[in-house]
């Protein structure tokens, strides 16, 4: 692979480092970017590129480059409603808002890969398409740029590629075949009773005693549902009725989230979920119909097998193996397939550690990972900018390259 | 009253005794009660009287005595699958089977009324039917008599009236007005699932979770639907699936039993039962339609006021006010009230005492009468023959002749 | 009775109407009735009469009219959290806050009493103690009167006496030996688990699971654990926990609420509320001990047979027969018995009905009774002025004289 | 590998089908085997070889031929309890007795494989251990063994091996490494209560109620309290309390089923069982302490990596590639493991396809393979003599030589 393009990212590593601080200081929730997406465009625009908003306040170069294969890099750009407890000197100086899920240092990385390669178009051919999506966070944001002409607006990529930073290792990277990043549905249900006051009950249908039915029903869809090993996860993270102890209440309301790696199951729990809680109501003598509002829906991320192992490879000639490992599918959730399945083309999303290698091995000794290491959404995440910032835009130049260098073909 | 009755009773006393323990060594399960029919029918015969068979092994007399009303009596005459171990000298001879509920004293009594109103037709006017009830434990032999043209065949009474003998203090009555004892109704339901492996739960629909999940939800219908100091009972007596550990069964069986001292709360406890089962069948996605059937049918004895004050104030003048109680209701079950629903006339039913006073009032104070005292259907029941035979037979007397005496209209 | 205390009565029975609107306009909140305290006050001196506070807003006037039985009147003077909405020209002027409960009618009533009886002392001899409680409706006042030393500022009476205004028909009264309102008790349960991200469950301790566990198991005390046909309530008002589809939360609160007419039962009730709770915790591995706060417990409510007796045949006597019938129990609950009880001495309760005669009678015979006419605590509750007014003070009068005029001895 | 032990197996395959045919005829139960091991002492006696008798009806025979490795492979031997239907002329000639879990195969299979090793020993040197265990289908045969001093009797093997043959295509070989068959623990839990007359609930610790509550919150272990995608089953195959409906019984009986995976994960989910059946005894007020008692509990198979790559390689040599499949880890649970873990030595676990090809192939097309092929256990059962023998006989031999040949070094 061209040494050029790596000596250019040597040369702005310190620029990056500093923009990182700068995005970090200036968090912005999802899908009001603004200034974000106004400071992404004024970096592209340094680099000689034209760029489009799709989406609002998602941002889009794309690098011509002649022929060869078209790649799509995506990072997400929004920030999470964290107060920020780091500590740290860049710490946020928004209220409340916090880059506590590290989308500033996706978003820096994607902006240096991109200058590397406009920088370096000796060192391939084919078009590079930088996306910096909006509103991660709460699922909007793909789905926004797709329904705002996504598709129609960019030359159909032949490969995707995104990344995410992690409480891992710093300096190493993961990647996996198949599902990486769970499904993730939420579901507001309601179901009616009739109030009355507490002493008559007999004039009440009690929305208390239906909802804990249906929580307890709920439990069979995992238990005796699902094939025992399949990954299913149904949780009720809130149940709420009532607020007097002598008044019943004339409607429950639940809060569902359910986890999944594979549409099937995810189809048939969600079909589930419905039955049961018709089935409830009915059982209660309900005196209306349950509501079921669905929302944050993020879908299944599931890696190509082929483009996982074309990035793998180069990622372990560029890095070493010992930098490069297997990862474990986690039961976080991503809009990001949303963009290559909206284009119809395979994709691989890896990790990137961002804990300092000492500090990440002594945890994983003592077994105190999950004490000692900020996990993301976390007030206290910080990840190491050294070396991970590095790290990460090297991952981005050499996954692209390794089909924009002509070697992979797609 | 006439006292020529009473001395009429007073002379058949010691027959009597010696037809109880004939009675009682030679009991006959319900609605197979060929010989004590036969028994009944020879007495009948004896006092120059006619009688029929009704119902198979129900037998009933009629005495015209002129002009007046009609009074029906009615004794049952079955006894209970149950082994006799009292040691009493007149035991049950037939093994397994035993009169642990005291018919055979009903019997013996309402003959030796009967007896006593046809030998002294001066003291009275009017018809008196004695009716002697077949398969009362099973809720079958009244039923079996109105289904075989009791209506019809008899004259129609103006007032219905039954007793008991109950483990109180022998020599007292107990009337009340209103409710005295409870409808009853069992319920077989099977519930359907689809049976699998054990290991293999994703194949099954479970009945096993499936009746649980009944189970806890039919709580509710006494607990919130019924009116908080209604009576009403909804047992689960059982609760039946599976073989094996490791495979999930087919079907689930439970049997429920309802207790209630009104119609419209019988009937709306039955419908919730019915909806709260169908819709956690629904829940549970069951393949089939649960099934339903209704058994051991035994409907509310509610005791008319008008009746029960008469025949209340005839006890009193008769035993005196000290022997004659308010009965609390309870929640055992009769078929008598069929024979006067079927002739749509009033009624009343009483209890009588069979416990040596001195043995009951010790066990009341010492609050040991649980213990101490068998009750009906115990193994161990064994009324006091004297004086409970002779105020058990006084009793339907003096209760029909309130009326045939002259003095109350109904 | 001497005609002179009721010619008394109509006299002032304008100014009763004009003091009862005043009151209505101008309702305060439990404990805070310091402007009503200050006008029960000066009504009092009016009548050359004085007084005391005791409990704080308390007001009570003790009339001594030489030897006799010493009577307690008691009424209630607090207003509700309810925004009147009856349209009525005297409608309440403060915001959010109603007289709902017409404890401003039984304010006046007894401000009219006491009046007829300090001005026609000929007719009566003995002592008349006529006390103003605050704070009924939080079970607050009462107690704040026991704590504040009642029984040593006051002489003990031998009687106590108090009454309700019910949306039942004007000018009758209502009367019933034993239990006329049930104990009320609340309790605030927590139970904790341990929080964890919705997709690691077998992180967690999940107490959204566990409460709807002890909401189904606590159906068990009154469905299982009570006799049938006893009164039992168990009613879980509200039942909270969580915020988010996706957060375990880490604990859940329950509100119950108990309504029991027997001490022995009350107790029982209690005892198993706290064994299925610490029974679940286990069963769940609750990592704390669950936490049980009682509030707003009211006592039973047990109307004394002699007295009730005594005070019902005084009403047949003035009021006639078919005014006065035999209440019902209710399931409200009331804290005057406290009263009462800290003196260790007898009382009786009664209800006066306050819709106009036709107007109930029509909805009765319609059915239609719970949707026409609104209820205490309803927004548009309002009592007819007139019978209501002057019944409740003459019911106040002719409970008294039964005593003080000689003929009854408490 | 030597052309002359499978020029062994060829000449030998006709009077193994016979033997086949007769040990399927004359089926025997677990731990009965009395017929069988005498059967299988003859074969071996045939061969010149001695063999001994450890467990009661364990056969064994050590083949030993100078230096080198010692390989023990293992059949089971027992048949089942169940009627054979499958039509064949060599159906079972013992009334509800069957081989329905090809262990008559198995059987046949060893012993074709000691024959051709112990007539060429020219091809391999070191130990050969043909152990034929009875008592598999009850979990008591390997412990019989055991018990009866395995360890002690026979030379330490350095690997074990055995397999199973399953209803796949005939004539292909699955292999897995790590956990291939679950671990299997069944629990039979009384919880107790306390019986009334069903109309008595107040007297009653009602145990049905109890018995649900305990059903509904087992499914929690799985759906709250195991890893995601972690495997774990809690079946209650049985559930059972009371026979009539108006008797309340003072008792209920669960027969539980657990498989797992995962040592840690056995012992958590057994913990967590008994904690829940104690919570909610305490929560139900039961008289008595629930009780547990353990039975058919079958260890984890876990097959060795390093012996199962040794032994895929082998497999992949001899019979091709396409012969050769993955296997997926099944719920079914097995003894054989305890075989190794008394020596403390590694082993692997293979299964043989059964199903001819074309049949198995549609069946797979059309999605029809659970109707159209039936599986183990079932009275239809019914493997396809050739080529699933020859299969699984020279499986047994590549297996051992892969060892005994002198290649692999265990």
């Amino acid at each position: 692979m061209a040494t050029e393009i790596f000596e250019s990212l040597d040369r702005q590593l310190q620029a990056q480092r500093e923009l990182y601080m700068e995005l970090h200081r200036t968090p912005e929730l999802s899908m009001e970017e603004h200034r974000t997406a106004e400071r992404i465009e004024g970096e592209i625009a340094r680099l000689g590129l034209t760029c489009q908003r799709i989406g609002g306040t998602g941002v889009v170069a794309v690098i011509e480059n002649g022929d060869g294969p078209t790649v799509l890099a995506r990072a997400d750009i929004d920030a999470l409603p964290v107060s920020e407890n780091t500590g740290l000197d860049y710490s946020s100086e928004v209220d409340g808002v916090m880059h506590a899920c590290a989308h500033d240092m996706h978003t820096v990385a994607l902006l240096g890969a991109a200058a590397a390669l406009a920088e370096n178009r000796a060192a391939w051919s084919g078009t590079y398409i930088a996306l910096f999506q909006p509103g991660e966070e709460t699922a909007a944001g793909a789905q926004a740029m797709v329904d705002d002409g996504l598709t129609e607006k960019l030359p159909a990529p032949d490969v995707a590629l995104s990344q995410h930073v992690m409480p891992t290792e710093a300096g190493t990277i993961g990647t996996v075949v198949g599902p990486v990043l769970s499904a993730g549905d939420s579901v507001r249900i309601t179901v009616h009773g009739r109030g009355a006051h507490g002493s008559m009950p007999h004039n009440a249908v009690d929305p208390v005693v239906l909802a804990a039915s249906i929580v307890l029903r709920l439990q069979t869809i995992v238990s005796r549902e699902t094939q025992p090993g399949e990954f299913a996860v149904v949780t009720v993270g809130a149940s709420n009725a009532g607020f007097k102890s002598n008044i019943i209440p004339d409607r429950a309301e639940l809060l569902l989230n359910v986890r999944t790696y594979d549409d099937a199951v995810r189809e048939r729990v969600l079909a589930s979920i419905e039955r049961i809680v018709r089935g409830e109501c009915e059982a209660a003598g309900s005196p209306h119909e349950p509501e079921f509002e669905y929302y944050d829906q993020f879908p299944l991320t599931r890696n190509d097998a082929e483009v996982t192992d074309t990035v793998t490879a180069a990622f372990t000639e560029h890095f070493g193996a010992e930098r490069v490992y297997e990862a474990t599918p986690v039961t976080a959730s991503e809009d990001f397939s949303r963009i290559p399945d909206a284009f119809g083309v395979p994709y691989t999303y890896w990790t990137v550690g961002s804990v300092p290698a000492e500090k990440y091995r002594t945890a994983l000794e003592r077994g105190t990972v999950a004490q000692d290491i900020p996990a993301n959404h976390s007030p206290f995440f910080a990840p190491a900018i050294d070396p991970t910032l590095e790290t990460a835009t090297r991952a981005h130049v050499v996954a692209a390259v390794a089909y924009l260098g002509g070697r992979a073909r797609p």
